[in-house]
């Protein structure tokens, strides 16, 4: 690579500066822009492509099992945050508030939504009268406002964007059982679709959502040892039922305060994504959802440029004709240097050279972007080869983020290894007493907090007894919990 | 119908007063509902799902045709708006301003977007460099803000949701190719998903969205004979551009300004759909957008329910396997009465009633939402009945609309016979003057404007010669405008 190649796609090394890396790797891959507006970002098109493939397969899922859109107002009363005590607390400081409308000064201002509990409960109070109503199964998709200090792409912007999914049942065990079905569908969906290894469990009650019983999370670890809380779904008791005056009439004719769950992922996601599976290249895209999994690289002189383009789409053509999503690369006025860099920074997973004589010689050129070396394929198994190998890639980055996950976690029963431990940026298992001002003073020590407490059956979530690292109460889980920095 | 069924289904006939018709339907068919923030709703899961669809088929349309999505903020700093004078003008009494975050008052407050034109610009400044980078074919979905005064569900809410198309390209011919490209495919998608005959055609001078060269739009004819603007197509010219400093390096090495255009179609076609082709015995939704097309109702006794679930069940699935949507209703403690009169109310194309003897004798007994007697059909045709008769729905709805826009548009020479059509709810073919203190003057004796001059092939888009209809200076336009009073 020439040093002008390299001041184009080269990115600092993620050992070097990983947060510098993440910003490079975000803007030069074409993810995603700064904005005028402050703490906000512009989503660009290859950005899109990856957010509304995420999208596409949550809301099938979400139809599958009963669930059903709805749009609610961006704009909620401020009075709305203030009938649930925690809630409003919790958010205050991060609201955007409305106070005009045309040359109108507004007597109740409003804010704009920072999560939609509120304006769902009470809209809810109107619409539910039997217990033949429920369940109320919703959730929407749009954009939600929290102010932010200092704008990180993705992973902390004033407006993001998310599906929420609200609902609403008769009975304490049936929230539970949709809180729980939502928590293991996120971590199916980051499995299987992104690759992404995650620990589900209850977070400690200090790191509870601003109104919620119990909150759950998946949590995965990114390439610098911390940890991306990459989704949510709370149990929210009576809280808001009761705040909002959200009741039915039961088969006992009596009335009735609902439970209420809400869930969400976020374009967070996408720095989850980000930070897992990329190297000193760029991006590394798994295959379930790549924008696009095969990029087409036709190899073209002056004199054969109509040959090999033609050869190029009738490739593409074969592949999409089998599902795969593929791009021709035609560009103009750049080497090939160029585009294989540029794609690699993409995170493409498979990238075909298509050169004049490889293909009198019946073969193909294939460079896959988590391997090294080039490969030579037969031009007539190429759609079976693409078949068995995306397949392949898509498990080896997963294989690769949790062989890290493990790797970088660390069982510890002193402070002073816990604390060494989270220096060196890993994940901490150790037994908790769950006291809040222990957590405090554990995340003033060393700026770690729980990240949860794994769930029976999941990775580190053996059953087991002892004594908290900090305090030397006994521990309150009957497990281990997971401390790390977190972003 | 009992006058309890009637309570909750009937509806005000749309003769009596179509406001209230329109008002009723819409609730009661669980489309939409009025929020507790000013002028804006809540779209329920039925109104939703006839969103998602209209969604998924112009996205499509969007990205075959090489455009991208994007995501833009929602806020857009105030002082973008003043910098194109036009702009400012016609939104600035419409805008929402944040001017606080947390607790910290904004210097520069914050607009919540009624369109995006001006950020856009001001990315695309950053973003543009060369010829090679031209055309930019962008689009974004989401929620914009224009206070209003009085809310009424769809058509005007201070919240909307919508795509807007935002492009750039090197030249004048280019830009207006795109506009028209865009204004047909809105004229194609109305005709063939929504059945609604549209006219295609400019807007009049004064009547242009704020900022544009030429303003497109295509209008539709609501059962009362009112207009209803369904979508726009904007030619911007250079106007954004140099407002925002769009330039580029043209292959003659020379700076130059792009040419913009932008384009929508919002949530406000639902409004057009219901007024469209609704009755009143309430919602009539053509097959092609109908989230449910064929509901079946098993007629079940205490003793048979099970074996009437089963045999829905199996005909659902049939259907399904073939493509269509269809929904088996297995309410309990509600009569079949209002099972019928709620799927009418909700303007499913056809209803299958499935009764035990029926089936016995091989039958099935069909009601198309469009006609008023039964029809009985072997149980074994069923799907193929459908295929032709979804179709034939379609089709009749459309024809039913253009009949009725053909019937009630009336061409006229004297202001005497315009202003009684116009009183007669009718559209008018007119010659006019192009003189906006003229159409000021129309508007205010007659609440009627300029919908827009049909284009050349268009109906109602003849070429002719006369005198302005109402100042008697020859007419501008070398053919007929239409004027009605619109939504």
């Amino acid at each position: 690579m020439t040093d002008a190649k390299a001041s184009q796609f080269g990115v600092t090394p993620q050992s070097v500066d990983f947060n510098e890396w993440y910003n490079e790797v975000v803007v030069k891959a074409d993810l995603a822009d700064y904005s005028p507006v402050r703490g906000s970002m512009v989503v660009k098109p290859y950005g899109s492509a990856i957010w509304e493939r995420i999208q596409r397969w949550l809301d099938d899922r979400f139809k599958e099992t009963g669930h059903e859109s709805l749009l609610f107002p961006t704009l909620i009363p401020m009075n709305f945050l203030q009938k649930e005590a925690q809630h409003v607390e919790g958010f205050a400081p991060e609201l955007f508030t409305v106070t005009k409308i045309g040359t109108e000064a507004l007597e109740e201002p409003y804010v704009l939504r920072p999560t939609s509990e509120t304006i769902i409960g009470h809209m809810w109070s109107q619409w539910l009268n039997s217990y033949r109503d429920l369940p109320f199964l919703h959730y929407q998709w749009g954009a939600v406002f929290r102010a932010e200090l200092r704008t990180k792409l993705f992973l902390r912007t004033a407006e993001f964007y998310w599906h929420e999914g609200h609902t609403a049942h008769a009975t304490q065990e049936e929230a539970m059982a949709e809180t729980m079905q939502q928590l293991d569908l996120y971590h199916e969906f980051c499995r299987d679709v992104l690759a992404l290894p995650v620990i589900r469990g209850p977070k400690s009650a200090s790191e509870r959502f601003a109104g919620a019983v119990e909150t759950f999370s998946i949590e995965g670890m990114m390439r610098d040892g911390k940890a991306l809380q990459s989704g949510t779904s709370h149990y929210l008791g009576q809280n808001f039922a009761k705040a909002f005056d959200v009741k039915f009439q039961g088969s006992d004719q009596k009335e009735h305060f609902v439970h209420t769950t809400s869930w969400a992922i976020s374009s967070r996601i996408i720095g989850a994504l980000i930070m897992t599976h990329g190297d000193d290249k760029g991006l590394q895209l798994p295959p379930n959802i790549a924008p696009i999994q095969v990029v087409v690289v036709p190899v073209v002189r002056k004199d054969n440029a109509e040959t090999m383009y033609q050869e190029a789409d009738k490739l593409a053509a074969e592949l999409r004709t089998n599902g795969f999503r593929v791009k021709v690369d035609k560009r103009e006025g750049v080497s090939n240097g160029f585009k294989y860099n540029d794609w690699e920074l993409k995170g493409v997973p498979v990238r075909i050279e298509l050169g004049p004589r490889d293909l009198e010689a019946g073969v193909v050129v294939v460079k896959n972007r988590n391997a090294d070396a080039k490969e030579t394929v037969a031009r007539m198994d190429v759609v079976a080869y693409m078949g068995l190998r995306l397949d392949e890639i898509q498990q080896a980055l997963y294989d690769r983020a949790l062989s890290f996950l493990q790797e970088n976690t660390v069982t510890v029963d002193s402070y002073e290894e816990f604390k060494t431990a989270i220096e060196a940026g890993k994940w901490v298992r150790a037994f908790h007493c769950g006291d809040a001002e222990s957590e405090a003073q554990i995340k003033e020590d060393t700026k770690a907090t729980v990240r949860n407490i794994p769930l029976d059956g999941e990775l580190f979530g053996e059953r087991e007894e002892g004594v908290c690292v900090h305090t030397g109460k006994p521990s309150a889980y009957g497990k281990r919990a997971i401390f790390g920095r977190q972003y």
